[in-house]
């Protein structure tokens, strides 16, 4: 109940979103929609930290849909809903109706996979933010932006792209082999962190393969993508990260592809929170030293030499 | 001319600025109005790097004075203006007259010292997020929230606070005394990169020095922030840095104390745009490694054991 209270948007921030043109970035709509929450409901008392993480826990996905619909078909929904999960909620707004409990627990697999992951671009941002001792929020719309870029959160949206580009595997093994011979990246495929398989991917990859049973459409991009995954460790010996089957789930869902990012981000809002509280814990600040490898120095000719 | 038009706000910024409360910390307007503008005008044809900087150093002074003269007098102002410089512009907007000159050029002193300042909290985290490819808007949103914390920009809002606090030197030496005693800091003294005096509070203080001149409320405000530093360097052998002495030169401005951060970031937005063009040469992400220092593994029952 306290968090479906949570999912209303205040009135002002409602105005905010509807300034924001059809055309915007979603990720820049759950940036400016944080950072607006962070004036109206600014961290001090009656906003503790963990009162502002279980807030934009709820918010982000109100924050997202109600700037969908509002732009897309000037209507302003209400974002309390019905269902109890953050999946299912997401899933009803969404598609408004009753979510199929296969996604809704596909889907949940995937926020429970993407919610924490050590340190990263985004966690690490925030923790810079926050180590000026700088407010929840800042730490939070700093860190959407870092999620935002392609080579972090953005993944899973370019990798959806690259599996619908095929019709067959066939012409995906073709495809892929002809972009291993540019500079270009394959989306979805490998991780700082992990020198063989990103154990999130096989965990997301059954859920995939359970969405995609049923349908042809789901048949097939499968087929597209483990042919991709096998091209891609014969030739590359990388393995899909968590991004890539990821995106096969939420497509298999009626989730529309520039959406993928934003689910992320209310996931790992999760993760950030905790990161945060536990910078703010004998906190220093982050105030990195760099060396200069430029040219010598110059001389410089006064003004009246020159 | 080109920068006068850049000072302008499109329409839908203004109505989200007037969703702000006069109560909002001004750093949050800024880093919503930075968020919002990247969704206005996002990064890409016809918005490049270089035009996003000029712009956003242009128009981060209107969007402050535009939420500040509306949520306070409920006017809507107009932000393009007369003068030529960043400094006048401010002062005129702020102040509703043609700034005095000696005002004028000691802001321009302090807009030039802040300007840029090698590699720091904001500065890094803006680095960090534009090493995903995210784009400039995000990157400039993350630092905005960075420097507003009081270990980093918030420090020259905090400077004023403590001068302001003492009616003499006599009272601020035993004030400081006091403070040095507890657990508290002393806001605008020492730096990360400096053992000795930052050349750039030295600089500043002359321009202190000179608007102090003009008035007791000048002399008794520069009398008090000498004995700080007397005491200061011989308690404890720091120096002030440059916010303490820009603080005293935007006070006697007649500049309001919230918006002191504010201004420190209108000029660092020459420096983190600079640091963003290099990032994007050569770019590759910040992906941490962490060590983990917990506790050890303990044994796990399964569900049925407990």
């Amino acid at each position: 109940a306290m968090l479906k209270s949570q999912r209303v948007l205040p009135a002002p921030l409602r105005r905010v979103l509807e300034q924001l043109p059809p055309t915007t970035h979603p990720m820049d709509v759950l940036r400016t929609g944080c950072s607006t929450l962070g004036c109206l409901e600014p961290e001090g008392t009656g906003h503790p930290p963990l009162a502002i993480a279980c807030r934009l826990m709820a918010a982000l996905p109100s924050i997202l849909l109600y700037w969908h619909a509002f732009t897309t078909s000037l209507m302003r929904i209400d974002t309390s809903g019905t269902e109890e999960t953050t999946a299912g909620h997401f899933l009803n707004m969404l598609l408004d109706k009753k979510p199929d409990p296969l996604h809704q627990h596909a889907l949940d697999a995937s926020l429970t996979l993407y919610a924490e992951h050590l340190f990263n671009p985004s966690t690490f941002a925030a923790r810079t933010i926050a180590s000026t001792q700088a407010d929840f929020y800042s730490a939070i719309t700093g860190a959407i932006g870092a999620l935002r870029g392609p080579l972090h959160g953005g993944a899973n949206t370019a990798a959806i792209a690259l599996v619908e580009r095929y019709a067959s595997p066939d012409e995906a093994e073709a495809g892929v082999l002809a972009t291993l011979g540019t500079q270009e990246r394959v989306p979805g495929f490998g991780h700082p962190l992990y020198q063989a398989a990103d154990p999130r991917s096989v965990a997301i990859k059954g859920w995939a393969a359970k969405l995609a049973a049923g349908s042809d459409d789901g048949a097939r991009l499968m087929a597209v993508a483990e042919r991709i995954e096998a091209v891609m460790q014969r030739e590359r010996k990388v393995w899909p990260n968590v991004d890539f089957y990821s995106a096969i789930v939420y497509r298999l869902c009626g989730i529309p592809a520039p959406m993928f990012t934003p689910v992320f981000a209310f996931a790992r809002i999760a993760g950030w929170s905790a990161h945060l509280m536990e910078q703010r814990t004998g906190n220093r600040v982050f105030w990195p030293a760099s060396t200069y490898v430029g040219p010598e120095a110059r001389p410089t000719p006064t003004l009246d030499q020159r």
